[in-house]
């Protein structure tokens, strides 16, 4: 099969560490951290789905507001005490994610190969706009495209499909690339080619669909270009 | 407001305790019961938000397909060896789950009421036919619906119209029992009046809507008729 054409990332949990927010959040909570990053983020998550699935995007909101939601019920799950200046610490926090390091040079050469390149992410366009600029990235992305347009959350088929539409290349050109299982599954699904990052040495979902491969981080987005 | 004109309970996690799959997982591997029931669970209701989500029922598989692929999921993840002879009996006491002791006397109350009463499941037709004979509820129920129907999971707004289509009554006249905080909570999007019973003492879902009102067990159903 032909190389892909374009390369299209996800952002919270792929380029972004998601649980990098654990540190503070051990600050604010100690003993607690590692649970609160965790539910945080299962939750967020959860909501992106109930607020897609439910009523054809009636309910949407941004994914900077549901971020904060998951992050009260996360507290209150857990007992923790989240008062507004904790709240405001820890979203400011997440605003400014870890990227992983080895970004930069997969985005790099890419580039020098002449391959598109893109995010096709859950956040809104502003939280996406400061994490691509934090992180140093702006230059290297060629598309920046978030759900917000289309108001509904991944895997929702309408959130994949921006990237075909931006591209104009058909899925089968493209190769998505997600640490999240979920992710990989539907964009597989979708019609993209996949590179499922399992950074934490999880199983692959359970539902009768691989991606086209997996790797351990991503510079393995590289071996599709050998 | 006048008083509710049928009464429809989801079944798993409210009429049917879902963990009550922990003993015998426990048995099964010790030490990891609690743990593998949870993310079996998790997992389980994962999986019917993703193939709702991707593509309006393309990757549908059956309620008992996912809860399978769930355990199978989950005992990966914690790295528990699920022969083929223990996946049979876990799957098998998933077929006959404890019935919460209160059922019978509610529904009941509300036949003498003369109140139409249901069932509307994730579970697939098979699945609740065994559960509702197990539990000896089947002479108490009018209507049992099953999402199989239209192979899309709550909380897709068509698994909730079953409800109105099946009693013939405007989604106002009824009221929506769940023990989980999403059903009650998407339920109550849909516009049904809804009991959330929380049973395990949880926090509400943090997105900007309330169920009709709270309860702690079955019997708050009731309160809807006094």
């Amino acid at each position: 099969m032909n190389q892909p054409r374009a390369v299209l990332f996800d952002a919270y949990g792929t380029l972004f560490d998601v649980y990098s927010v654990g540190l503070l959040a051990e600050q604010c909570f100690p003993g607690q951290g590692q649970a609160l990053a965790v539910l945080w983020r299962d939750k967020q998550i959860e909501y992106t789905r109930l607020v897609t699935t439910s009523d054809d995007g009636a309910h949407y909101q941004p994914f900077w507001d549901l971020t904060r939601a998951g992050l009260r019920y996360a507290c209150k799950r857990l007992a923790l005490a989240l008062t507004p200046e904790r709240e405001d610490q820890l979203m400011n926090q997440y605003r400014h994610l870890s990227a992983f390091p080895e970004n930069r040079e997969v985005l790099q050469a890419l580039k020098e190969r002449g391959i598109a390149t893109g995010i096709l992410s859950n956040g809104d366009p502003g939280m996406l706009g400061v994490a691509v600029r934090s992180a140093g990235l702006a230059g290297l992305l060629d598309h920046v495209l978030s759900v917000d347009a289309i108001r509904k959350y991944k895997t929702h088929p309408e959130a994949y499909r921006l990237g075909t539409q931006a591209t104009g290349l058909a899925a089968q050109h493209i190769l998505f690339v997600s640490c999240n299982g979920w992710d990989a599954l539907a964009a597989t699904w979708f019609g993209y080619r996949t590179l499922w990052v399992n950074r934490y040495q999880l199983p692959f979902e359970e539902l009768d669909t691989q991606p086209t491969r997996i790797g351990r981080d991503l510079r393995d987005v590289l071996t599709f270009f050998e």
